[in-house]
């Protein structure tokens, strides 16, 4: 069943990874795009590497960039247009309360778009990271949320090529983010043609959702269009392996995937600060393919009719047995 | 300006309230309505009470109830459908997986409605609590949602003398309410005419939300009809008197509803489980007035210009000044 | 290695549990002590209950209570003193502000005590969820600190036959509880000789600590002497089926009880409000006991090793190994 | 009242902040020692200075730094060893698996000590905040634990001249931190002499602490030595200018600290990633001010007395009071 989905990373998985205390980064990674490309391709099963724009592809290597994925046989399934790694954006992107800002972040949006269908990407990411608020009375709420709206409408229209996605986040880097939840996405994309989401899963988890349910909402509503995957301790984006602590809630996002159809790509974002590289990606991909093969070993419909049936102890059941569990040998005397 | 809006509380807000380990109650409230009746006339200010269907006004008792509130020179801005204090409402309501249950709902909401029409009463106020889950793979959240927005739109069909309100909440009952934030009310009720929101501002901040924000995003959409005032720990629905945590976002919630237009009800959604009814309905009240004070004596426009700045420092000294601080005395040499 | 464990269950396991909002109860459970101990009987492996002071055990029924145990062949390995159920309770119990309070409360320690020596348990179970607070202002941490030493003393040095466990909770009934963590459960216990921990993992949870380490600080300061299993969604004290969510950690936590050595009971602590009794125990045991498996299977000293390691990676395929998932397929080429 | 506190700020408070998406800085901040001290000159009742060991205070400078503070009239009155910006100690300082790591961090604290000395700077802050974990089975808590108290013990005992503090924190970096509370920092502690604890308030809120009950706890093991000021949003060390959030907790804190007898140190430990440091800072101290003033105006023992009476009403209307708000107008009838 795993074979159906293509497997992704972003292109940092293998970049040393730092944080606001050890800015310099907590080293085992790679300084350069080919060596992250080279680490990348000694991931068995992987399919592409998101990139992002300016950082990894521009103007200057977009040319070289194209040959190199084409010779690895990577494919680049997404752009990620930079709204968030600049001092010029910390007040804000496509809803900054500063009017040129608003601007070029549209002009930022655009030019990834035309690098994404110079070299044949379907998507950009954007995810408006720094679109916030730390403090009470520091946000006119309505007019960032109708600056938003407009800068994805404006940006959705300029080439049909390349579909707009957007990536909510419920916090970090600011205290709160305005695109904050799988709802909320939906509310913005709301008659803007040429958009989706990007689902990050751990997004989801510190948003206090579902992460199945986010699956459920958004391709209800058409606009499931790309999943990151990783894992959290609820309270943050902690970016950790997939598998790390919510597995049974892993599971039920897998048979959700099945469920609903989805056949995009299951993209790695992980930030592996203190881990090898290489073998945090291949553990990564091992956790997605065994929670795909417990969902497949149980079967969808057999699945189905549990969930169905409500009852709390039958889904602890079914997970303790997707999970090496035996049958009762217990039970009722 | 709190002139401007009618001050409200739930009647239980003067009877005993129980929790899980002590399910008798912790005392200090009146035990009949009567006697609730009798309490809220004491604090000054109070315009009116919501009742619960059937627990306060049923078909028995609606001459009755009438004739005390009109008696007593007390509105009836709120009748609360009882879909969530019986064991029949445990597995869900409007989208419970029981299709009886769900009809059952149905049929609860709109006698609500009638008795609503009945004594004048302009809403009701739909709190889902029981449609959700506590386990992974324990519901079909597509159809769960779909139940909801049927009944919901079945409900606001009935009657058009009484507008149906939905309240979110994140959890609880439940482990993971279905409707669960701002954003998602607004989802569930595009298309549905007659229907509104009832902002609780403490199921906003469980919830992870800014209670500004929330009411920034349902005044936007035309759904803010009804708002629920307390305040809690941000991780659960603590129900404790407001101004008691989040003063300086309270002030804010406080400037959005006189900015956004909002006239309608501040009703309190208190659980004074350990203090005096009375007092904590007074001290309730107290707290909004100083809220709408500071904003009030700031003015609108002059804190509009700071929201609108994004300097984080100007908005904590705007908030220090309106609760009493001086302006600065030392500051830059 | 799960025979090692003595497996139990609070006898409201298998009675009707209630809410806040659903104070009736949720249905599906036993009403009388009797129907109870019938339905804990038809759990294959049971191997005692958990009795509350003055509600399942008092001056009048101990003979009787006694009776049943021994003709069911059931141990009552805990009893808990009512110090949270009663309106009389609601300001606190051994760290009450009123000092008639603290002194019932410590008689109510010591006629457990009584009971206990008398029935043959071991141990009772002291928790101050009533003790704490729900706003600023209104606690003297200081006082309720020391009154809450003083009142432990002081039972524990009632009678050497029954050992006083005291049990933290981060928070509910209060906002706040005063004994809040197991450092905090440590720290107040120092120099009190026949005293020592009972650990609830979702009390551990809820309190952002991880389970295991909970096990190995108590175990290292020589407190750990029982303790209670269930599941929650981190932010509340869900009692939920032990495996329902934190799979991996309940995995870890079971490798730290074979660790440390400890051999006590493991009881069950949750509260199945919308699901059978029966079956919810009986999952809850398989639970155990597939956890139990997975670590001894894997074997001590080889978790160990990779626990020393410190490297993320391999503790996560180490569960994903654990859990039913195969060595690497893929890997690096 | 205020004038009997120090007024102090970590140093890079005057420096552009960066976090892990915007790793080479928000901006509006100073980029040398120099003009991070400049800055920090024209803040009114500015007394001193903390420094990070290596990056702020060396062999090399120490001659000269020591001048700069004189001619500026400011204090160093702590110094922190450098424990958590390098790719080295991302799997631990003090407690790392590594015995290598765990000698070289001594020996980083003890040379702290010495320019501590050397300065006449009273304190080091040990805050191990790589010292954790982020993935289940990644960590021996009972051995990290014991290196922990034997590293801090040998330091300790270094120099009769400085006392070595520890700084808790829930995580971050880290995932979990091993000393993640008041309490644990205490059994930390314990039989080790010259050792204290520096509060940081903002961590205290984030463990799930009040921040006045951790003041109390540290007080009377006499163990606060050292007060960090910032707020956030409880789920993360945001460093927000204090007064942000938790305005009425904030004030329950300064009670407490004036209750307490604390003499030392309120020292800004805040990131003002967007805003202007120095505006940041008289802000932060015209907060710190106010809560002082309002607890000085309403008086200690007027204060204790409500704070024992430990009814809530009373606890939410002093607040209120303090906060400007008016003896109540309304009231029962």
């Amino acid at each position: 069943m795993y074979r159906e989905y293509k497997l992704g990373a972003c292109l940092p998985t293998f970049a040393s990874c730092a944080d606001r205390y050890c800015l310099s980064g907590y080293g085992r990674g790679e300084t350069t795009v080919e060596g992250m490309l080279a680490a990348a391709k000694k991931v068995e099963g992987l399919d592409g590497l998101e990139l992002v724009g300016n950082w990894h592809i521009n103007d200057a290597n977009i040319g070289k960039v194209t040959k190199q994925f084409r010779d690895l046989g990577l494919a680049i399934p997404m752009i990620v247009p930079d709204l968030w790694t600049q001092a010029k954006w910390g007040r804000g992107s496509l809803a900054a309360a500063d009017a040129r800002t608003r601007r070029e972040a549209v002009t930022e949006v655009k030019k990834c778009m035309d690098w994404a269908a110079e070299v044949g990407c379907p998507f950009i990411d954007v995810w408006p990271g720094q679109d916030g608020y730390d403090y009470p009375f520091q946000a006119d709420y309505s007019d960032a949320w109708k600056w938003m709206r407009d800068g994805v409408a404006e940006c959705a229209a300029h080439s049909k090529k390349v579909k707009v996605l957007v990536e909510y986040k419920l916090r970090e880097p600011r205290g709160h983010c305005f695109l904050s939840s799988a709802a909320k996405a939906i509310l913005l994309l709301q008659g803007i043609p040429n958009t989706g989401c990007l689902l990050d899963v751990g997004h989801a988890l510190a948003a206090g959702e579902s992460m199945a349910e986010a699956v459920s909402l958004l391709s209800d509503h058409g606009l499931l269009d790309y999943v990151h995957l990783n894992d959290n301790h609820r309270d943050w984006d902690d970016d950790l392996i997939p598998g790390t602590i919510h597995v049974p809630e892993f599971l039920e996002l897998a048979y959700w995937l099945v469920r609903t159809g989805y056949k995009g790509w299951l993209t790695l974002d992980i930030f592996p600060y203190r881990e090898e590289k290489i073998p945090a990606a291949v553990e990564s991909f091992e956790w997605i393919r065994h929670a795909l093969s417990c969902v497949q070993d149980r079967g969808i419909d057999a699945i189905t009719e549990i969930v169905r049936r409500g009852e709390g102890t039958d889904s602890v059941r079914l997970v303790r047995e997707m999970l090496g569990g035996k049958a009762p040998r217990g039970g009722a005397r």
